[in-house]
């Protein structure tokens, strides 16, 4: 490995899942999170900086591209000049409604896609050229881009258990519409990048995960909510894999959840 | 049955698969047209009309809000105040671009989302209620919203036969992320507005279509492209079914082409 | 179209979809139909005969070699010589048991596979050289080869709509382990022997068909059983499409079905 | 975790994915390797018990219901009585045969059959009983039962790349019908026994393994053979999964390949 330093970027973190990717991913790599809001990542750039890791929080809309286009015009720049991406995680939420489809208005649908499909091309431009760059100074691991499908959404009922990434349920329009077209996105990169030599993934996270936001919904049996680490342990272990051995795709559910 | 006769409505007509399910559609309904560029259906028009039947076309480009919206105020306040849809036919292309990621622009990525996902979302809002009228009104056959998956962009080589509803090729993003969308949401409908009544169906083209574009496309067997009449034939099919036996998916391709 | 008039062969008929079938193509065809027990296809048999057409039932065991082998060189050397086959449909039902894992016998999982992964083997190899036969004397439709996947086995309660030719579910694995295996083997068939002319076709049946012996099934809406002849009809137009535009996978369900 | 310590079994062992996996999973529990042809393990069981782990080798038909109940019988009274199973691996290969359809014999068919499903159903319903006596016994790990899905079988020319899992290729009828049977076990098992505490996983193995009897296979790119160590680290990595957070299924390829 020569030049500098390789870093981690990971867009779309609140307190559960991206969290505990950039956490994960902070104990070997400097990491830069991205989000709206500061509130999202404040915590987690701070238990990061305050464990012996280093950590960045660039306040992002993702969707946006001027807004991503500044935040990497920083980081390329100013924060960390030269560095290769070793990793960029792409697991942006947001934005859903859910409603019978005759109700929805046509800026809600766009937004669905907004949040997803184009938040995830404009992100996707950004991180190529430095993970590409990473391939060409031999990073430690694959560089890694990796993508998170099926997001339950906040205000859905854990009950519904639709599949958005593969499965297009009624009143979903908005959701399986963008989650589709994200796994599409993942596919084509999979198959145009993966042999220049990033590993591209798609994770299928098909449950309800354990996160301050769904403290009340309660199961019948103990353990039926993803645990945040588990999933970042996963991204990790796909992270790690050897060029000659990668995993496109991996779907996460709890053991007593109806697929 | 009772009230006003039920027409069809096919939104992208060109020479070739739209033109061949309008004259199908034409021999039993009135039919309406649209397509931005009158060019593209104003042969089809006069076709149905001289030969018995009665077409009208309107330019209308479908992935622009105020222009579906002034089309259907057109069509149910001026051309057939009244009537209920029978059959509606999503068959829009155009607008892809093939490129190697990097070289996208945003507003090219956008695009394919507009031109498949945001147009067909526009047109099913606005054909459903009168597809559901349909349903009520004891229509003869159950009224159909079909999507037409899948469709060659016209700059392609036909040797690349990526399948993009569902397959996200190398090079295919735009292509593969507004079809995966655009299946997504016709899964969604299929399942809100089936036990209403509605037929929603998709239909995945997979290969070369016979039209007069892909005259200098040669084959090495005969009959290797697909008839714009027999894909006709096949929605004809679809809006036939009873509502004890829906199909939602079929896939068509010439008996040479690589799947 | 030179030589013998064509026939049409149905095996697996029972006072439901494979007599509807039958019917369907026996008004076009001489149709041999197979069934183990006569019992199955005697009714059959003689309305085809009494309403001008011709059709003569063959007792068979299609999962047994033996059997089947007979069954062919009755129809080549003593029914039908010389006569090519037209359409041949695999629509063999029985054998399944539904059970948790650890309860099933060797014997009862075997079964499965041999009523239908093994009787779709023998039925094939017997009737694809007819088939190319049908495609050398130019038929009046491309020869057809026609699977019907998931067929809900008789023990079964109807609401736990199994689609077992592509979900495994929970105590099916008998089912689904046949069910996949018989659509596999469609999809090489198809492969194999399309680009030669036949067309072969694999139909997914989701939900409970509207037979003598499900006439106890009440649904909370009308129309909630598929129709057997609506399914014939489906048979049919498989059989009727050109070869620029076959379609290999249809699934018919009724419009309230969950799925 | 109380009781016995607990052991891995790994059915399917020559010198590539089997040994690795059987070295890996030595490295934490006493495993049993189970081939047909000792040759086929000598070595594996010996270089894990030279190197401090404990191996033992069963000469075993995994298809013969006799065969396999005389290595249980023999597993759980003289080897391990008492002992729980934490791992279960079937990694079994063989018996296909790459053909026209028309040239193929029953016995050829069947045996592709008995060779993936049938042994599979065998070794499952042999394990199953002792990975929940592990979910009782509070085991480190959630026991797993783990199948490796699509291997490319010893006659084939790597270049045709068949993923015969979820893809019926032509001339690969045995084949695909076997592991899409296969795959369709393992769904039902994973429905049925996850919500017991049995982590149920479909690896898909794509590509060339790296392996003695492929040496001679040469590729435009190096690294393009999958290593069958990192396959191995994937198997783990499933195992070691926590059961709110399980993966059903894992493809895995070299970054060049086409699929």
């Amino acid at each position: 490995m020569a030049g500098k330093k390789a870093i981690a970027v990971v867009a779309g973190v609140g307190p559960g899942t991206g969290s505990s990717i950039a956490r994960k991913f902070g104990q070997h790599y400097p990491v830069i999170v991205l989000a709206r809001n500061p509130a999202n990542y404040n915590e987690v750039v701070e238990t990061i900086n305050s464990s012996g890791g280093h950590a960045i929080g660039l306040s992002t809309d993702v969707s946006d591209a001027t807004a991503v286009s500044n935040a990497f015009t920083k980081i390329t720049t100013e924060l960390f000049p030269g560095s290769p991406i070793a990793a960029a995680i792409f697991n942006s939420g947001g934005g859903f409604v859910r409603k019978p489809f005759l109700e929805l208005t046509t800026e809600e649908f766009e937004k669905g896609w907004e949040g997803q499909v184009k938040a995830a091309f404009l992100f996707s431009q950004a991180v190529l050229p430095l993970l590409l760059q990473g391939v060409e100074e031999k990073s430690e691991f694959p560089p890694s881009l990796i993508f998170t499908g099926t997001f339950p959404p906040p205000p859905l009922n854990p009950q519904l258990g639709a599949t958005g990434s593969v499965r297009g349920s009624a009143n979903f329009s908005v959701f399986a519409s963008a989650k589709f077209g994200l796994r599409a996105l993942s596919q084509s990169l999979a198959r145009e990048f993966g042999p220049k030599g990033v590993h591209v993934a798609h994770v299928i996270v098909d449950g309800v995960i354990d996160i301050p936001r769904t403290k009340g919904y309660v199961f019948e049996h103990e353990d039926a909510k993803l645990s945040p680490d588990a999933i970042a342990d996963s991204y990790w272990f796909l992270h790690t894999q050897p060029r000659t051995t990668f995993a496109y795709e991996l779907d996460l559910r709890p053991y007593v959840e109806k697929w």
